[in-house]
């Protein structure tokens, strides 16, 4: 069995999860494993593992479980993994800065070509080999070089501005670490980042941890 | 009806997202806001967002909806955004220095108030008004000052091995950025922040929008 593309987004957004932890397995030298295993390393149940294995054709072994090589494979392959794709940041702040050298990206195929600012002081200046381009030279550089997808890194009071000139200059995938939350064209798409999301829950879940030690003997 | 701390994880979740939504709408001026509303932007159904405010006493009026205001309160209040958090960085690479820079983290409540290292290169120096400390010196640090979290920001390599190390002088709240999963005692509160998971969904989408797209007129 093999679902193709209709497979759901729920199934979509653990197979990265189930692929950083069976990269992590292989690197320990584990070379199958059985769903209640997997399923208890991501936190779901085994039916669920093999439920999500069979939409894009990971199939077990009874006895012996999955092999993780294949199961690495699979996953790489319907994500999308063993391309290339190459990346423009828009806003060479902070958060950019990380991310144009964050090597690790790279390693998995994720390409940064390009950066983009507004501030004449850092246009022209340097992050690893890439120079900090103009906004203005946006329309340019993607009609010279192919982009796959947009980082938005500047500040929220300018996202969706910028997002709206990326899709205007023809980018078709966006990675958006500002706040705001912005609809894009069916052919476009947007993958929010919200960092504070989850300190957030930390906050409330390290709250409810002293409200309960404070009751304990 | 208000369900206290029984409230499930996947509510809580949800919580940062509608808490971000609605302090969105309080900009724009908006004073009421029904579930359907309210629904839509978060991407759930009314009948979620009615379930969900209920079990911390966000109530609605019939005909006019949630007072955004008032819903903001509970919220905050509920997650424990009131309250101030200190923060130590343990990693002042690329990433920890984005974090240590980001101004709407301390907007929010949570204050960084230490940077540690084990580079020697960079130990002394400094990130805005803070200098970076040897990683050897965060017992005695700890015992100085009050740490609510410690953001993991190392590589993969040493973030095991620094998660401990965090566990051991007694920090209860670890927002991790490592890809590594750690378990950590009872007593402690982890949420890994897995950046790349969310550039791999991002991937698969565009690589199955552009194989739509082929087929098309």
């Amino acid at each position: 069995m093999n679902c193709g593309k209709s497979v759901s987004n729920p199934i979509i957004n653990r197979l990265p999860k189930y692929y950083r932890i069976l990269c992590f397995l292989k690197k320990l030298g584990v070379r199958n494993i059985c769903s209640k295993e997997l399923g208890d390393e991501a936190g779901v149940s085994p039916s669920q593992i093999r439920s999500d294995f069979m939409c894009f054709g990971g199939e077990g072994l009874r006895g012996s479980g999955y092999n993780v090589n294949i199961l690495i494979n699979k996953i790489s392959e319907f994500l999308g993994l063993n391309e290339v794709y190459n990346l423009a940041i828009i806003g060479a702040g902070n958060m950019g800065q990380a991310l144009a050298k964050n090597r690790s990206l790279e390693r998995k195929g994720f390409r940064v070509v390009g950066i983009f600012d507004t501030n004449d002081f850092i246009i022209g200046k340097k992050i690893g080999a890439i120079e900090i381009k103009s906004l203005d030279h946006l329309s340019e550089f993607v009609n010279q070089n192919h982009i796959d997808i947009a980082i938005i890194t500047v500040s929220s009071t300018y996202a969706a501005e910028v997002i709206n000139k990326v899709i205007e200059v023809g980018i078709k995938g966006i990675w958006n670490f500002s706040q705001v939350n912005v609809n894009v064209p069916a052919d476009v798409v947007i993958e929010n980042v919200y960092l504070s999301d989850s300190l957030m829950v930390l906050a409330h879940n390290l709250k409810n941890y002293k409200t309960a030690s404070q009751f304990m003997p």
